[in-house]
């Protein structure tokens, strides 16, 4: 039997947001490879093995997983959110590249899922309706420098910003960095969204102006998305609704 | 009985991406409302009423799936792709914001979905893997000038870039001056991905240097990618591979 690795997207953490093209391959995996708490979303069953591993370990979880299909086992790597989206395709990618040539032959494919920004955006209304740009804040494999450059060239272009990883322990000064470089950049009160543990039921949604936002209101946990200019709020007796005009 | 209006995506067009959170609302619809296409994809049943519109019609539909709620029907309006991205949501809250207050109790969701450039990207590896940007091209509601300085910002930017309605029969020569303005500002023969049809049985991928991209490759069933600076192909035995690694 061939083998093969699936790069497949698990949501953002509500299992009503698993697509079933991600189920079905689930279904026919013998491994599964990822996050320890992303392979925790996996049933146990007979027939399948599942590895789970540390983050910061990206390229030796894909090779491992390159490597057992190579020996014919049919492998699903799992992703939060979109495997596509600062997540593992990328990084499987990137080993089948400095890999041995005979990874080539492999099949590999990647399934989409819901990403965080979406979720946190159907959420919160529609915030991203419009032009937008989505940025890994980390600045563990690119310098603050060009994450600033890209928040200063996105704020000139008008875009609402969606923000992954905006703030860890090991890196608790960036966001607010971040959120000063906005300021100055957007130069008025937009409202900006701090969802945390989106889809999941201890999600929690918090809309303020960008002048009152402060670094706490993130962690590893929270999608943050910051408006456009045009970007508005309803209010209504259910709550603020935050959405982008068409037109924007 | 309390109506409710739900906006939800239903993926590109394979229906194994459709969530099963949308395919239970759609269950206990009683309208299903949207674009023509995109409501023959929803099985007709007894007690329910499929209203299907027009293209260009976003406001009046979103109108009526608003009043129709206000009278206690369970309205979905379906989007293709997820609803938050240049589709029904920032419709339906710009109908709402403009409607008369009592709209503004009703219950009214955003369920997500698979957004084209997810899948189109999924389906030729990941050149969306790090930072990007989501551009609609159709000058329809905003003016040609603002594209063409976010297409300029977002090159200086160095985003990988995804485009939506990159070109219609009513505007054909926008796409043109799209590729001219990403020729100039990105000055190299980065990679451009043309996914049509994505996730259908009739999905075509084309990959060509950003030098050799022609107008005519695109048209309103196509998705298109630019790669950023960092964007690259690796070649195997059953097709290329574009995908931007974690550092770019």
């Amino acid at each position: 039997m061939s083998g093969w690795v699936v790069i497949a997207g698990l949501g953002p953490g509500n299992e009503d947001m698993v697509t079933p093209e991600v189920r079905a391959t689930l279904d026919q995996a013998t491994d599964v490879v990822g996050y320890f708490p992303y392979v925790a979303r996996v049933a146990p069953r007979d027939g399948l093995t599942l590895h789970g591993s540390d983050n910061r370990v990206e390229l030796d979880r894909s090779r491992h997983a390159l490597s057992m299909a190579a020996e014919g086992r049919r492998v699903v790597v799992v992703s939060s959110g979109d495997p596509g989206v600062f997540a593992m395709a990328s990084a499987v990618f990137e080993a089948l590249e400095a890999g041995p040539e005979a990874w080539r032959a492999l099949e590999i494919r990647v399934l989409p899922g819901i990403t965080a920004m979406l979720a946190a955006a159907a959420a919160a209304g529609a915030p991203l309706g419009h032009d937008f740009c989505t940025i890994n804040l980390s600045d563990n494999l690119k310098p603050w420098a060009l994450i600033e450059k890209r928040l200063r060239l996105a704020a000139e272009a008008d875009f609402a910003m969606a923000f992954y990883n905006p703030r860890s322990r090991s890196r608790p000064e960036g966001f607010e960095r971040a959120l000063k470089v906005l300021r100055e950049a957007c130069g008025d009160a937009r409202p900006i969204l701090f969802a945390r543990n989106v889809s999941r039921v201890d999600q929690t949604l918090r809309i303020v102006p960008l002048t009152e936002a402060t670094p706490e209101m993130a962690d590893m946990r929270t999608m943050v998305i910051v408006g456009s200019s045009a970007t508005r709020i309803i209010e209504t007796p259910r709550g603020p609704i935050l959405f982008t005009p068409r037109s924007a």
